[in-house]
């Protein structure tokens, strides 16, 4: 490989290349590729924050039994530089939990859990501290308190992005004047802008999804101040979701072999039966006859091949649906209400699916549509994206709700639609998933991976609402229809009066008759 | 806050929820989340781990002053796995650092070096490795060597998800009859399929952005075998992108003051000078005394306020723009003989724009535009994405590129166009960003974040093709509308014939007459 001799100091060998090798921290990986977070540029990192902090307070009141009270606030402080506080009523944070929990990337307590929550990453509201930090030099601030006469504890943290740790830089107890509760403060780089991505979007949209939350916006610009009050409509938790196990069917060969490698039980049969959901005495058995393995042999003893088998027979074994009471849909009369407070529309109809399953993680898909009224009839469809009750509004074109949106033939239910194009006419289109794990394509959380399982209920949510508006739309349509003939007959016909009059020679009269009867012949051949 | 009384054991306090929280590896969180690295399906997961491990073989021919030769071999060993290779004449890499560099998310080289390059993140060959090891329990297998007369090194890897640490299953020394190179083996859960975002089309668009690199790809699917040869049309070397310091423009505050801690120098000035790019004595002289600071202050002593000051002082010091002799582009000859080679059209143009910046990262967009030939007339245009010579085949739609092409308005081009979607015509678009540091929306690396400095490039590059073709496309144009209008009078002429017959009561030589004669007042009226 003759290589040019005055090149060649440019050039690396294998020795010199494997200097440079080295270990990267997660946070310094995230802080370099903060758009994967939702930090790209100021005004989704100010959503992005407030988002992060807002599920946050929500999963801890439901998960204490708590309907949630919010109070969200963005003080502008200067040109692109904001201060944002969440405070809840929730359950608080235990005192030596709150370091690495606001400012460690990747700890959390929803990771390893199958339940449906909003948050599951244990990254994201560090992650808003640490871009606060990044871009103002200002920790995050912490307040909690667990219960009535506790103390509530103050804290001041960086996170240090070399070694992916807290680094405490205040740490006080102080009175505060609620029983309990926590409040995040975050200093950061911001921007804000009306319109269909900003914070004022998203918490209207997360009062659509979450009926029994109320929430008290104030955001405070320079230029003066803005109040929005969102009340209850529903004084009653959803249905607390239940913590389920893996599903065999969802297991792949990988992890199949580490749960048996780790599993507390001593023979593969009892194992099998205790690890993972719907897997009874006979179904162990079973799986065990078809993978040719004895049920009384150690888990831990398994190799390779016989682990093989085993995942093999599982695929071929009846075994029951997960079971669903770990997913708490929205439900059809909540959407309609929740779309009917937020969107003037004249028609509102809603659907919620059964229950699936894809890679063996249940989910339920919603959908709601509302038509006409005083929608924007020239436009694009809006589609209002949820999943786990969360509004997503940033990354809608990479999102399976709006493929699937897309991909729908919507001129099946009188709608227009370009090709390659969302339908367009007086339309809110409202698609909502629930699942103990929801695949999103990135850490930021703002659009669903292209699950085929999860394509196809989207797609049979929205087709069944398509049908429930169709009559309607079609009645609307076939008058439109009419008025745009008559209007198209009644451009055209006096040309052809004129043409005929050059033609034929023919006199006004003659002229006037044969537009007439003209008009009259194709109004009656396209009657309506 | 009431919670009714038989429901309050389903609830948990903060004491409770703190017994959960525990710290996620980085492992489990991108094993459980592999959709983020470009696994989410056999068939993307087969074309992830291909490209991968191509990756890192041209980075590191191109790194070691070599002309790439590399074999890429999928082999189906049953329904839904496969095995796949490459192979490359690289420079092999040192013994101690293979199980790392194959079996260790988040270990690399080029994380830290602000060059261009087609790795990034230190994620990609350890993942695929990891998704085969967690699909058919099968380790990776390397086999390396560095040079003549040294032993080629075989390994067998497993990655520990729970340590994210190698665990080296196989260590020999063998023989191996070429001088020095790194082969790659893994089998995984893959399925494969022509189209578009196949690994045909993927060794196809490589060989389009790389023309000095030859491939011998070899596809044994259980039905048979086929085998493409690419061959390199030229036989330099792309100019080696060189490494440089970050821009002051493109440092937050947070990273900063992180550079101020860390640096070697003793001063502030010193220190601006030797660790920022493009910052001369006299710039360094400026930054210190627009932020009203002592050019000899030790760095490691600047607080937070000075900070902000020496923050906001960069931005207001005019620096030149960072060097651009990190970025390689393919240029504007090589994109049409590439697009040439593979796309039968009529018309190729192509545009290299002038290096920009965004973040402080130098970047290069190029485009390409074939129009017309065999191309499919009535499809909408293919995208072809590349970023830093790499094909980007999934995720199209979330792609900074692709809504770049989406927003121009291609009709002041001469070219169809639905609103909300790609222009449609016999057309091929293609772009390509090359940067010391390309925003990916996800580790998957298939999508480009849309920073605003970007897609300006990038309309900028758009619009200049387009204004390139559309000359040629406005003539093809107006002869096609010309024979539509001939066709639809020829349509509707006769129709007003017999309609004229019926209401005038003409006779059939009178009809014959006013048709012919309408006809020709009509064409005369739309001449052409």
């Amino acid at each position: 490989m003759p290589v040019p001799k005055k090149q060649k100091n440019v050039y690396a060998d294998a020795e010199q290349m494997a200097e440079k090798q080295r270990t990267i921290s997660v946070s310094e990986f995230f802080s370099k590729n903060r758009h994967l977070l939702g930090f790209d540029n100021p005004r989704r990192a100010l959503l992005t924050a407030v988002k992060e902090a807002v599920d946050n307070s929500l999963d801890a009141c439901e998960e204490a039994g708590i309907l949630p009270d919010l109070t969200v606030t963005l003080k502008e402080l200067s040109e692109d530089r904001f201060s944002m506080s969440v405070e809840d009523n929730g359950p608080g944070i235990v005192k030596n939990q709150i370091p690495n929990i606001f400012a460690k990337l990747l700890y959390g307590s929803k990771f390893h859990s199958m339940k449906m929550s909003r948050g599951q990453q244990g990254i994201g509201i560090s992650a808003a501290g640490m871009y606060g930090q990044l871009t103002t030099g200002q920790p995050i601030k912490i307040t909690s308190k667990i219960g009535k006469g506790k103390p509530a504890h103050h804290y001041h943290l960086h996170l240090n992005t070399t070694q992916n740790k807290p680094e405490i830089l205040r740490d006080i107890e102080m009175d505060w004047p609620k029983d309990h509760g926590t409040l995040v403060e975050i200093e950061l780089e911001g921007r804000y802008q009306k319109g269909r991505s900003s914070v004022d979007e998203y918490v209207r949209q997360t009062a659509i999804a979450n009926p029994h939350v109320s929430i008290t916006y104030t955001l405070q610009l320079l230029t003066g101040e803005e109040k929005a009050e969102y009340i209850r409509s529903v004084k009653q938790l959803p249905l607390p979701p239940k913590e389920i196990k893996p599903h065999p069917y969802g297991v792949e060969l990988g992890m199949l072999m580490k749960m048996l490698k780790t599993t507390n039980s001593r023979a593969l049969k009892g194992a099998l039966q205790s690890d993972f959901s719907r897997v009874s005495s006979k179904v162990a058995g079973e799986i065990c006859a078809a993978a040719n393995l004895n049920p009384n042999a150690s888990p831990k003893a398994i190799a390779l091949k016989e682990a093989d088998n085993l995942f093999r027979a599982i695929q071929k074994v009846k075994i029951m649906n997960p079971p669903t009471d770990c997913i708490s849909p929205i439900g059809e009369d909540l959407i309609v209400s929740g779309l009917k407070q937020q969107v003037e529309a004249e028609i509102f109809v809603a659907t919620t699916r059964p229950p699936s399953v894809y890679r063996g993680n249940p989910f339920q898909i919603e959908a709601g549509i509302a038509y006409g009224g005083k929608l924007p009839g020239d436009e694009l469809a809006q589609v209002f994206r949820f999943a786990n009750r969360v509004p997503l509004l940033y990354q809608q074109s990479a999102c399976a709700i709006f493929k699937t949106v897309q991909g729908i033939d919507w001129k099946n239910y009188g709608l227009d639609q370009a090709r390659g194009a969302l339908p367009s006419g007086p339309l809110v289109i409202m698609v909502h998933m629930a699942s103990v794990w929801v695949p999103f394509t990135s850490e930021s959380k703002e659009a669903i991976a292209s699950y085929d399982e999860v394509i196809k209920e989207m797609r049979l949510a929205l087709q069944e609402c398509g049908r429930k508006i169709s009559a309607h739309i079609s009645h609307k349509r076939r008058v439109a229809d009419a008025l745009q003939k008559i209007n198209y007959i009644q451009t055209y016909i006096p040309q052809i009066g004129i043409a005929l009059k050059d033609i034929l020679g023919l006199n006004e009269k003659e002229v006037k008759r044969a537009v007439t009867t003209l008009t009259e012949v194709l109004e009656k051949k396209r009657a309506i």
